[in-house]
């Protein structure tokens, strides 16, 4: 990295989950910035973030905040990043966009760094974050594939309410008293607040994550199958997804069935090619009991796997256990790995 | 059914979660009960179950009890089931075991009457009621099977925590209570009372559900691959499961891929046999956000299937959603359903 240089950060959606952690990851990494623009929407004009020491004021995020821009993170949602990431880029920034809004373009890198990092240098001014349960997967995943090949994947998602924002999180709160006091129980945001219906999610799991596609699966399932082929750079990989939302804060947590091309891979082999794995953490103790959950994997930023076993049937299949922050590497962590990258590649 | 004959029934284990619920079956379906004797450890001697306005007194689990019983049910553990159901035997009766001591007996009929009633005929005192998480996959699943017929199954299961009975429903009590008032959380009970290492439920999720096997599966994932194969005597069919434990007091929820023989079915035909399926209630409509979850299953006796979706890849393959009041279809309804079958088949 040029440790000399310093850049101009916007962050737009500071005030939501994902943009409080995105400052969180900067400071927490020093990463070098010269001066932090905090946006958001105008009803948060007036708060303050903290940032190294300073207290900064929110500013709406309006074009003309972008002219002096360099590394613009955006993560207030489609509509926002539909509108203004090009008004950052026309001003000269480089946008690291966390919603779906550019996530399948052609023309935008979608990029987990450990994966696709390269991607990166085709960028024409806007690079898209995954999906957050899409990017602990592919981190997984991503070794075992160089490593051994990659047929097939069959994943069943266990995610936490984070991933749908503050509010999400407030409802399994309220809901969680109000079930445990035998008071009436009310569902506004869960499973989708755009949606007519809504569902309890405290002591409960619904499956559904946004919206419907034609195609009966909902459109969290076909982001993961899209991205994941899009990421990895392999359209003929075959890949299904079931999404499940569940009454926890923070992490999402993924039971993966993979078919490998190598069929004579021992466990050992497929939990080597883990360990040696950047951003991956292997917890797979069966005798002492290791394995992660998401309360464990809650505030790091590392992806952690477990319960690898081999299918007792098909000898190049394996399951597997894969759990991460969704914030974090899920979303925050994930685009600051991003512009970390940038910078390096941009040298 | 003989309608003229009444039975003197034990339910062995009375005062625990299913041994409560298969009195309330009984009561329910209005059956057939000459005289009840409710049976359970030393310890709960003294007190009463309440059984259609009367109560009565529980009386220790000894071999003596069972002189002239005609039904016994035994939800008391394993070792219980070990000891006592042999002696039941002895003494006439006919044991309807919900443990997993005979499961795998050659000897004992392993049974879910809508899949294999006719098993029954083979028993020699005892018939085995198969594991919760089994019992409602193959109740959906064997309609398609008969069918389309079936190749493999992939399940990765979301289980509640009444699955391992009272202690765990108030540990998952007393650990949300405290989680919500950031208090101090303590973890005795989950994932598996006997392990070494307890692990908080509340708000999490955790990959464990009873102990690990050599080969890196929990026997509750051996339980399912075993008990699907010995209930739809298909030891061809490949099968293979992950299970969860979630933090949800009551149902289990399972997303299941399976591959059938027939390669031209569409979603509207697997949906079809599923409609036509005893017990089982299809709750899929996709512009409805209509899907079964784990609280609107909640005290039913039905399997609820939802999510239906062609696999995107594999012409023959298929995903669904399963969930299930384990405490019922999975234990108490699943054994009255069988002593239902048993006196009718002894005609």
């Amino acid at each position: 990295m040029n440790n000399s240089k310093q850049y101009n950060v916007a962050v737009v959606g500071v005030t939501g989950a994902v943009g409080q952690r995105i400052i969180e990851m900067l400071e927490q990494i020093d990463f070098p910035v010269k001066q932090l623009i905090p946006l958001a929407s105008k009803r948060s004009v007036g708060k303050t973030v903290d940032f190294k020491g300073e207290s900064i004021q929110i500013k709406e995020a309006l074009a003309e905040q972008f002219d002096d821009v360099d590394i613009a993170f955006f993560s207030a949602g489609g509509s926002v990043s539909k509108q203004l990431a090009p008004e950052a880029v026309k001003r000269g920034a480089v946008v690291i966009d966390n919603t779906s809004a550019y996530r399948m373009d052609d023309e935008v890198p979608l990029v987990v760094p450990e994966v696709n990092e390269q991607d990166i240098l085709n960028h024409k001014g806007i690079i898209a974050n995954p999906n957050c349960s899409t990017i602990q997967m592919v981190a997984a995943l991503e070794p075992i594939r160089q490593k051994y090949g990659m047929k097939r994947i069959i994943v069943s998602t266990y995610q936490s309410v984070s991933g749908s924002g503050n509010q999400a999180m407030e409802e399994l709160t309220h809901q969680s008293q109000a079930m445990l006091n035998n008071e009436e129980v009310f569902a506004e945001v869960l499973p989708v607040k755009s949606e007519k219906k809504h569902f309890p999610i405290a002591f409960n799991a619904l499956p559904q994550i946004d919206v419907f596609d034609e195609n009966h699966f909902t459109l969290e399932e076909m982001k993961m199958i899209n991205e994941t082929k899009k990421i990895m750079h392999d359209y003929e990989l075959q890949v299904s997804a079931t999404c499940v939302r569940l009454p926890f804060y923070y992490s999402h947590a993924e039971s993966v069935y993979v078919e490998i091309e190598d069929d004579h891979i021992s466990i050992d082999q497929f939990q080597g090619a883990l360990k040696e794995a950047p951003g991956v953490v292997l917890q797979d103790d069966i005798h002492n009991q290791v394995y992660p959950t998401p309360l464990t994997a809650e505030g790091k930023t590392d992806v952690f796997v477990g319960r690898v076993r081999k299918d007792l049937d098909v000898s190049n299949g394996f399951h597997l256990w894969i759990v991460s922050d969704n914030l974090l590497k899920g979303a925050a962590w994930n685009s600051v790995q991003i512009a970390q990258s940038y910078i390096k590649l941009a040298k």
